[in-house]
């Protein structure tokens, strides 16, 4: 049985709203180019012009649907990675038999959201791709440092890149810096603070400074040591020594999480596979977009 | 320092929209009550007319705050527990110097607000009581069987009255239930695909019928274990085996967790410390009101 | 002809917006189970596991709709009474050849309606069936007590259950109690004012205290006279006083009404045909709920 | 004690969202008067230009008070009958220091409901004086031919004008029309089923074309009874036979409604005093409007 | 090719939801009447009552489908011309076996609609009509003195009508009046600040008071010139001499429009071709409507 | 008199509601870490950590105001340049005494805002600055090729920058492409059926591939013409001959654009004063953010 990201969408939701708002945003009254060109049916192609793993799809088929566009041929889907061929473009879809207001009305918002998951989740591929090059078997994760409005479509482009979402928002695992620490003097009374509110379900994860807070918030229960700006030297060796510490300590399981201006460029130095997680914010936020044209056919 | 459930609010959110919408629900175009009494000053007394585990200030006030009722004096706080005196009622809340109009206004909604959240409350206070004082030292936790539309009062009752709120929706913990499992033929297939998805920041339970399955499930990954419908004996027995298989094996950290009609009446038979978790709809489903009343004094 | 309660809602209308809302509820962002068990296709039953009237049925095909699921065979319409056989659950409902994705997000918010919704009609048929037992040909009402978002279904749900939803918000029938009444000095007055808003279109209820105030009200052109907190003694003599006064007054067309801690355990006492109405927040406020369950077949 | 129409309004509702969409229509995106003309504190004047009926106040503050206008000086109030002087103009309001761009911003949307609202205000005041200058002293009704989104500030000035508001919905009174009837071959069934959903708290309409229907309507429990499309003749000899047949008949109560074709020219013809309620759409729908505007003084 | 006015709309928008929220307007809650007659298949006729041009078919074609409305005959398109017969009364579309609550839940909705646009574009229509008798070539727009909440429809119907809708909103072609001039002492500056904010894109209005003040606006490049309440012969000799000064000035190209106070009646006296627009809210604002009705066939 | 970009926005609208559901879409339910912290008073400062022109804070002091966060000493408004200092971060404004929840509920959303438009009114900064060096003294404008749902922040973004927005929606300037012309057969036929719609209010624009139809479309009535894809050398003749040839035509207003792969590094090669405007998504799409940082002060 395969797996499709497209799955992680409920069928009805907030997310088709939005689509709907976001069409809305693109003509705030008349369709004036709408009254131009009519409803004469036309035909029209869905390019892909650089390389890159494709990502969006269920969103730009939610924008077709609402534009009334039904006759479409998909010839890519979500995770599969383009190659340019010498023409320098690539057909994604093709729509037949289509009044062309339609296809116009659609045009921009599908490509707007086309290149910007299409961007994240290849360099969301690229960066995992590095890492498993280096013989690094965990996880490459993002953060919240998402557009706002558009978590949904990036964090789910993360999955399809072959990252880890990190933590949704502030309502999924319960994260612990140290301003949420100093209310209460201790880690350890933090996270008893942090199972008050969240339970047997949630999970909590420490951002400590020093292999003492990391032993410290382990004890407490923490489901996840976030090693916070460690030089990949200091990295390693901490790593190294926690898990002697807890490693025939039964009952406690944690994961180690490295943190703090990972970039493409940098993560090399830092990958150990004593590190469960290594979270950065590059694979999504400033990455860069993929270039897409949709072509009406005359 | 002390934790106030208030805080588990955000500053702005949906809920006081909803909170809007439900004052809109009870006046859908005039409010005739209101044009006959006018704006005349007047005071008004919050009473509780039952024994009770109070809950849902946190709403009532932003009702107030919607319809412009400022000067309020209140004499107790969510968790705090109500002891009737000899009158039948114990005052809540005064209210001073408003006009009578906003008062009339917001009775209902606040009112309809307050049973049901300190109903909730206080039948998880009343089961979570029961358990302590059979020496249950674990959690009592709700469910997703909550009303549609206030999910967000009734788990924050939970909490309130001492419980857990279980799984908030279907976006936290994982659970995977026989339907889920079937498609991939094993429970170790299906942790892997629900880890795909939910990375390291979600947690996954799986739902089993017998220790076999228990025991794939917690080799698999799985960090809750839920034993469903077992009989007390059983699942006391069940409970010690698995423990006993995975005392000694480090870094495999589980919950177990028992479910399936538990009542009140029926919960002490199957209370274990070696179970860590008991869920029920019991304690917010069905599980009736608490009586309050708002009179105006004139 | 034959009267379907499901012609009461609005073809289009907010109804069908809150059953969107209400499923985002329970998938704030990725609906990790739907993504796990994917869109094979199976079938599924609805059961009932207790002697009740059901109802909520409109709403639940709303959920199914909008969750993608057409293929349903239905046992039973609202306001069927379901007896349990010896198996202890009955089949409401057959569902086939449906993804199983779709199934597991529709099954948390359809039964948590039904299950609601049917506690309501179960208890209004009960508390009217006693009163028809006892002779009593009135009419059997709810009052405003409803839950914040919920008041159409649980309205809808009095009726299928054979009672009155009473007024249905502020907006409704102009109800003037005592502090409606101060501002203005005497019952008349207020009663005048109230006609001078609400003009020919909406009635108008007086609580009063005493058979004078009854009388005054009267006089002044009420529609509806509320007894309030009477005892049952006190209650049959002022109706019939009340009654003998008016009876040759041509043009002169009033209800009376008792109300004030009716339960189902004390309405006998209270009965006469000499009232018209009955209301109390019994048959719908913690008047628990129902249980129903939608099993996959695998 | 003086009544307020605006205590007609709720507090909080929907109509204070309505306002800030209707700003919103008014500036898609940029205010780019608003730019060019900055935060310079300056004075403004509202005239009303026309004698009318004044309507609409509450809108238009809560339109300043969204656009941040506080400091205002009002002349009038709804309801307040404005003669023109010589000048042609009177002063309604004077805004004080307030920066420009906050009152250019509220200015259309500020006139184009007043205009509006004292339009339908003053067409309904001139229809009812009229009739009183007829010696007529029943009631003047609109209709549900309001303009979609404005039928609280439709209704709200026709009650500000002196007439009733009608019915405001499908959810209110319930009118029985011919081919509500005909589904049940008789105004006596069609009455029972209406009764069944409505319960006591709403009241019937029936609309018949003669005595006979008339009177069946009346035997079945109706509350009020449409002459629909009579002659003024055949309308006062109907109405005297149907007050005279139900004179003695104790606990019958009814109102007689005429409608159809009403305007401010014919209808003095209709008006007796034996027709409880006139209702015309002529007092709303294509009334007109009353011209005000807003300068601001350099 | 043959253009649609229909092809204005965007295929998806706030539109549609505003129709949604129109309909629920008239149902707050249960839609007493659709209970009673139910679910008959019935036909129904709509017709037109008064010579008009007709406008607002869209919107009434998408209340139509919101309520299940398919079966439907148009024998009239938006712009269509429409002459009594000697009926009084002209059939616009026949709907076909429909279940009657449907129709009668659509009826009010559609007719306030039909009435208000047809009502727009016929008085839009007999006043382009009657400029082009008098020999003007040019263009007669309307204002933003449109009903809040209803601008799409009324500019759409303006549109219908031959006329031209003025600026859309505060977002689109900036106008500058005195008020905005002022703050920069300058036509000049204020001209070069909305440059500034509106970029290339938006055009530029000025309404002037001479013609010194027009020259200065052309000079710093204003699109269009506004001649403010000029009497007949002022404007035209204001444009004449204004024309004169610009005529061989290459790369200054203005526009002239004319407004203050014109209606039907006076329009003709202001008329000359030397000015390229005139603009009147009377072709919009209080313009009356048009009687439509909606009957069922039994 | 100076002017602020902070005035381009509306003071009530969308935007407001905006940052409401971004707020929410970061705590979807509960506040967990709010909850631990609490409302202990607390000081914070935004620091900003590379070189950067900011954009951004009227949305980010209405996320601050939205969360109750009023004691805000800013240091920078949007448009100033920062150079960093040798500490490499400077800071951009003081919170002082505020709850820490209330500073960590904003914090996110702040920084993802922030970031997000200075990132691109910084690019755009670069883009119009080596463009200024380069002796261009025309416009620089952007595209529609936005963020859904964020294109009031990028198109101000771009404002704050220096460069143009270019149109701002398909209901702002008309743009004919090939797929708008050949359902006419010509560019003048396009042009007319534009006219029709957008009046004279709203700009026309024509993409053209050659001089020949660069002419038509001047002779038709464009306003802006669009030369797309030609190389640098020959958009400068074309740019030249188009000129020449309509230089001493009066009347005929129109700006020439270059558009089509125009980035940072290419521009130069481009740019010449006979073209208006350069149009390119290189300044908002894809363009990187800016690192800032939000630091509570314990």
């Amino acid at each position: 049985m395969s797996l499709d990201p497209l799955h992680l969408l409920p069928i009805n939701g907030k997310w088709k709203q939005d689509i709907t708002d976001w069409l809305s945003e693109d003509v705030a009254s008349f369709d004036y180019g709408g009254y131009v060109v009519g409803e004469a049916l036309t035909d029209a192609t869905l390019y892909c012009k650089q390389n890159a793993l494709i990502s969006g799809l269920p969103f730009v088929k939610e924008v077709f649907n609402q534009c009334g566009i039904q006759n479409i041929k998909w010839y890519y889907k979500d995770g599969d990675y383009i190659n340019l061929n010498k023409e320098g473009k690539v057909i994604v879809a093709e729509i037949h038999d289509t009044p062309v207001r339609n296809i116009l009305l659609a045009e921009r918002l599908s490509l707007n959201i086309l290149s910007r998951c299409s961007g994240i989740a290849t360099k969301s591929f690229i960066t995992i791709t590095k890492a498993r090059e280096s013989g690094y078997k965990g996880i490459i994760a993002g953060t919240r440092k998402t557009t706002p409005g558009l978590r949904l479509l990036e964090k789910y482009s993360m999955l399809v890149g072959g990252c880890d979402t990190h933590r949704y928002d502030l309502s999924s695992m319960i994260m612990l810096k140290d301003n949420h620490i100093w209310s209460f003097g201790s880690i350890t009374k933090a996270v008893q603070a942090a199972k008050k509110a969240g339970g047997f379900t949630v999970k909590i994860e420490v951002e400590v400074q020093s292999e003492e807070e990391a032993n410290e918030a382990i004890e407490a229960g923490a489901d996840v040591i976030m090693l916070d700006n460690f030089t990949p030297n200091e990295l390693k060796i901490a790593a190294t020594n926690i898990r002697n510490k807890w490693n025939n300590v039964s009952n406690k399981s944690f994961l180690l999480e490295c943190s703090g201006g990972l970039t493409l460029e940098n993560i090399k130095d830092f990958l150990s596979n004593e590190i469960d997680i290594y979270s950065t914010s590059s694979i999504h936020q400033g990455c860069g977009i993929v270039d897409f044209s949709l072509k009406v056919v005359k």
